[in-house]
């Protein structure tokens, strides 16, 4: 075994990150300041002003003037399933009740969009192209006086593509209706601003951008309307209750802080790193299919499809060879479904099945490429020779393979 | 200034804790491992095993069988929550409706009863002695056949009052109704078991037991149905979405391992020391008034009235002694309003707003005690010299004086 073999390889940093030495000192540094920021003794004032710091790093940071309009929540998940619960909350009590959303959306999005469907109020998933850009004509049909909220993610968490949300958020407010959109995996990859993109509610994440994981945020505009998922102690303005994660809260700004500063370097790393990794694979394995937007896609995401394999498999191995990569999400695998993604682009289940994500981050290098593309070919070609899907559809002469796989001399 | 009067006195343990070193430790430790844990390569693997190995050590030291029945949560206000949005899709869906609860529970609990209350459901707010025992024989008399939940917290915040809840548990079993506890100031504090008590929910925490801010526990009894507060990916078995805290969660974990093997000499420590705080106290200051009951009440918690002055008054100048204590808990601190728990116990407004609460911890010491009772009685009768109320009520000649403090000589 050589030693480039050895090597681990994390090639995940779409489901999550390390934690970064530097906010790692940081949240560290504050372990140690106990007090509860809601009590009134020095030792709470002290922390509650660390906190409020943050808030006002984290809310110059995505465009926001007011630090107030940044609450502090356990993660992604918890931001986007409040902004549902207030339009719950306002649906119910008359007025607008359509929701207008889109079929690539994480889970937290879709069931809380299920749930509302549930309980009654119309719910629109709007279709994606063949890349998983939004139909903006399907969404200016969908969008109109009776709409309360639009939805849609910045980038996507499995094919990385990124949708032009300030273009969705001018067709939401010129019919008078909400705009959110989870920034989760947008927020320190890509230029983010609540006030250019003209949204009204913004989800964010901390552990995709090498902070801890069990903190988010939510923006909500000035004026805007939330209603609390977690009610209790007067926390957040009452918006959020629960005693603070102080440590993780200055950490989640720090995080920050160092992913938009690092920004155009961390871009220009990322790019070419993903953009070697996808010409290395297309030049070493055939019949394999990029998903999400050739150009319009998260700088560090590279996800494939390859056909007659199973993704599962695919990974089984990567993983015996010290590489750490996903099918889908995180947050899905496990599931028998294929990806709700990929069937959404338009791919059939077997092709669903055999793909897998490759997410780069800020600690890959040129090596790990080079070990995937070294590895990546031996192990797709010995999973095909064991499919019999893979010795019915394919022949020596490819010439006169159709587009299907189906050969037109041994038909 | 002597050192004495220098030394940081912190008596806010019941509003949160620090973290202890052998915590701190493991979690640090844990922070390196950074993948997400429902991610199917090696590394997740990792992270997955490190949280069912806590899961289990969790639900061992609450007595619970069945590691699958703890969930882990953002923190007690969120699994309290998610009980009671629990009862809210059960009792929309037909069968019982009736919720029995008290008067002295944490707002995230009252305000989850309040808001069940406005959906319709039949909510009864139990009333308590004047030591803050639930009143057995309304209890009784208040479940029925219709009785959904009963909800009693095992110790409470403010006062420090311990309920028997295996009597309480009975009493719900008996109707059929489930019942739940809150047991976040008593996990790793008191001796507590689920199966012994026969609770179907309850709630822990973690910052009260030197752990980390930002973590909880849920445990559900088997067969017992769970609504998730969260929705989104399938993580804790799809009853509470989101990316695990790993390090959180195994600082839980080792958190409560430690409170509990230490729980016998930490009850003596933690006893000896309020005890005599308490005697110091009523030997040096006249008028004042224990809150909650003399004997079955948390070993660290010390809550006393003082007539004639504002407990805000008494915290800032405690403050500027070096010494952190609280009024009412922290997270109604700020609030105008006098504390739900001291009125519920028969305080009228002046008194519940004279109140203030020491709560001791693992690191206050003989020398701490000491300094409080050097310095408390002076600004007791400094701010009772400001105070026209006590002027008017009070005079040299206290022979004369009846229980209300009106002089029978000068009136």
């Amino acid at each position: 075994m050589t030693t480039m073999e050895r090597r681990f390889v994390y090639m995940d940093y779409n489901a999550t990150t390390p934690l970064r030495p530097e906010v790692k000192a940081e949240m560290i540094e504050d372990l140690e300041l106990y007090a509860n920021a809601s009590s009134l003794h020095e030792a709470g004032r002290r922390a509650r002003s660390r906190i409020e710091r943050s808030r006002s790093a984290v809310a110059e940071l995505i465009g926001a003037k007011d630090p107030e309009r940044v609450i502090f929540t356990s993660g992604g998940s918890e931001s986007n399933n409040t902004v549902f619960a207030t339009m719950f909350h306002l649906g119910r009590t008359g007025g607008r009740k359509g929701i207008v959303t889109t079929k690539i959306e994480h889970p937290c999005v879709l069931n809380a969009a299920k749930w509302l469907a549930e309980e009654g109020f119309p719910v629109t998933f709007l279709d994606v192209d063949e890349y998983g850009v939004v139909d903006m004509d399907q969404l200016k049909q969908a969008v109109g006086p009776e709409t309360l909220l639009v939805s849609v993610m910045a980038a996507n968490n499995e094919i990385g593509t990124v949708q032009d949300i300030k273009a969705i958020a001018a067709v939401a407010k010129a019919a008078g209706a909400y705009m959110h959109s989870d920034a989760t995996q947008s927020v320190g990859k890509i230029p983010v601003s609540v006030d250019d993109w003209g949204v009204d509610y913004m989800t964010m994440s901390c552990h995709k951008l090498y902070g801890p994981k069990g903190i988010g945020g939510l923006y909500v505009r000035k004026g805007i309307r939330l209603e609390p998922q977690l009610t209790g102690g007067a926390q957040e303005r009452k918006r959020r209750a629960g005693t603070e994660n102080v440590a993780y809260i200055i950490g989640m700004a720090k995080a920050l802080e160092l992913a938009i500063a690092e920004m155009p370097d961390e871009t220009r790393h990322l790019t070419t790193l993903r953009d070697r990794l996808i010409k290395g694979l297309f030049e070493r394995i055939p019949e394999i299919k990029l998903n999400g937007h050739p150009t319009k896609r998260l700088p560090g995401n590279v996800n494939i499809s390859y056909k007659y394999v199973e993704g599962e498999s695919l990974l089984l191995h990567l993983d015996m060879n010290g590489i750490a990569a996903s099918s889908g999400s995180a947050c899905t695998s496990g599931s028998l479904e294929p990806s709700h993604v990929l069937m959404a682009i338009g791919l059939n289940h077997e092709t669903a099945h055999g793909s897998v994500r490759m997410s780069l981050g800020k600690y890959n290098t040129e090596q790990d490429i080079d070990k995937v593309l070294e590895v990546y070919p031996g192990i797709v070609a010995k999973l095909r020779e064991m499919s019999p899907l893979y010795v019915k559809t394919t022949c020596a002469r490819k010439e006169f393979c159709d587009e299907s796989g189906t050969c037109s001399v041994n038909k």
